[in-house]
C-alpha cells in the first residue's frame, strides 16, 4: 500500500485524457497534474526545447513526492522519455511502450497508420518500439498540426475538421492499414471525426493502455492507494489559458479537483 | 545619427512581418529581432504570462544596446506595452499607437471592425486608444485564434481557411464596418484571402503605421543610421520551430541576415 499520488505532466490540457483513462481503472488514487499552458504546445518545436520542459515539469512532480511519473503528451513521450527513464529515480511511465502489444495484437495485416504532432512523428518512437515487438510490421505516419488547435477552439465537429481529416487521413488508408493510433492526447476527443473518416479501421488510444499498464505496475509492487474520496491536484502554468475554461471536454467530470497555478520562474 | 541596432520583438516569427515594412522604409537601419518560438503562441494565454514573456524579451534587446524598442506583436502590444513603456528607458513602440490616426482618417461612417487573438481583443487596446482619438468610433472586434496556425502550416489559400474566415468575418460585415484592422502579425498574410471575404472595405495593417512612426521618430531625434549593407540579427528561443523552415513568407527576402539561437534560461 502507498498512499503516496501519481503524477502527471502534460504540455497543457490535453494529458487529462489520459488522467481519465487513469482513474476509470484506478478510482481509488491521488493524481498530481502538471500541465504546461504558458509553453502549449511543443508538438510543433525542437528536440531540446522538449527534453528541457520535460524535465522541468518532471521535477516539480518529484518535489510533490509522486510515486510514480506519467508522462500522459505523446511529443513528451516520443522526444523525452528514453532521457527521464535514464535520469529520474522513481518509475516513469510514457505513452508509446504500454500500448505497443496492443497494436500488434490488434493489427491483421501488419500495417498500422500513426497521426500525431510533427515532433512525435519525427521523432520515430513508434516506429522503433513496433519493430522491436515484430520486424514485419508496417508504420505509416502523418502529422496532424492543426488538430490540437481545432480540438481546443471547440471545433471537433465542425466542416473544417472534417476537411483536414480526410486530407490527413487519406494516404493513410491508401496505405491498406487497417489500425491506426491515435498518437496524441487531443485525438481522442475527435473519436467519431476520425470513424467517419477511416470506416472500420481499429482506433487505438494509447491513454488507455497507459492506464491498464499503470494499473498492473501498481499492484505488482504494492503500490496502490486506497483513497475513499480522492482529491486531484492539477496544476498549470498559466491559469489563464485559454482552453481551461473548458477542462471537462478533456477530463470528463473527475470528483474533486482542485487548480492551482505555479510560476514558469519556478520550475 | 546613431549607428545603434533597431530592436524589434515578437512572440514567435509573425513580427517579421512588420520588420519587413520597417526595412521598407528604414533600409539603412539594423535590426535586432528576437521572436519566442518555444512559447509561441501569446494570443491564447493569460496577461500575466504575456507580461512576464515580453519584460524578458524587452531586457534581451536592451542588452544589445537598441536605440529604440519595438514591440511587433499585436498581443504584447495590447496587454504589455503600457507597462514596458513604464519601465524602460529607451523609447519604446507598439503596433497600435501609429495607426490610430489612420483608422479614424480612413473610416467614413465610424464604424471599425477589428480581428486578432483572444488576448488583444481582451485587451481592449484598441478600443481604449480609438475612443481617446474620436469618442464617437465604434469598434467590433473578433478573435480568429485558428488563423495563426492556419498561416504557419501555409494553408494561406486552403478552403479551411476560407470557410473560417467567413466565419469569422461575417458577423463584423453584419455590423456595417468599413474599415477593418488586421490586428495579428500573421494575418497581413492573409490579405487576399480576407479581402476576397469582406469585399472592398480598407484593410488596415498596422505595421506599415508603425515603420512610418518609427522612421518619423528616428529623423526627428537624429537617430537614424547609414549603413550600407547592414547585417541583421534574428533571434529564437527555440531554432527547431517548425516555421522557422519558412521563414520568408513573412520577412520576404531581407539581405543579410544572421539566424541565431538563444537559450530562454538566459532571458
Amino acid at each position: 500500500m502507498d498512499k503516496r499520488p501519481i503524477g502527471v505532466f502534460d504540455s497543457g490540457v490535453g494529458g487529462l485524457t489520459v488522467v481519465k483513462e487513469i482513474l476509470k481503472v484506478l478510482p481509488s488514487e491521488k493524481i498530481i497534474y502538471i500541465g504546461d499552458t504558458a509553453r502549449v504546445p511543443w508538438g510543433t518545436r525542437g528536440k531540446k526545447t522538449i527534453i528541457n520542459f520535460s524535465k522541468q515539469l518532471a521535477s516539480f512532480l518529484l518535489e510533490k513526492r509522486v510515486k510514480v511519473v506519467v508522462i500522459a503528451c505523446h511529443t513528451a513521450s516520443s522526444v523525452a522519455f528514453p532521457i527521464l527513464k535514464k535520469e529520474i529515480k522513481e518509475p516513469v511511465l510514457g505513452v508509446i511502450g504500454p500500448s505497443l502489444k496492443e497494436v500488434i495484437e490488434k493489427s491483421k495485416n501488419r500495417r498500422v497508420g500513426l497521426i500525431g504532432t510533427p515532433a512525435t512523428i519525427k521523432a520515430n518512437a513508434w516506429s522503433k518500439g513496433l519493430k522491436k515487438e515484430d520486424s514485419k510490421i508496417k508504420l505509416f505516419s502523418v502529422s496532424c498540426p492543426l488538430f490540437v488547435p481545432l480540438v481546443e477552439e471547440g471545433l471537433i465537429d465542425h466542416r473544417v475538421t472534417q476537411i483536414l481529416a480526410k486530407e490527413y487521413l487519406q494516404p493513410l488508408i491508401k496505405k491498406r492499414i487497417d489500425t491506426l493510433i491515435l498518437g496524441c492526447t487531443h485525438y481522442p476527443l475527435l473519436k467519431s471525426m476520425i470513424k467517419k473518416t477511416v470506416g472500420d479501421l481499429i482506433l487505438i488510444n494509447p491513454g488507455q493502455a497507459t492506464a491498464k499498464a499503470l494499473k498492473k505496475y501498481l499492484i505488482e509492487n504494492k503500490l496502490q492507494a486506497d483513497h475513499k474520496q480522492p482529491v486531484h491536484y492539477f496544476y498549470f502554468t498559466d491559469l489563464s489559458y485559454q482552453a481551461l475554461d473548458n477542462l471537462e471536454m478533456f477530463s470528463g467530470k473527475l470528483g474533486r479537483v482542485r487548480i492551482k497555478g505555479v510560476n514558469l520562474e519556478k520550475l
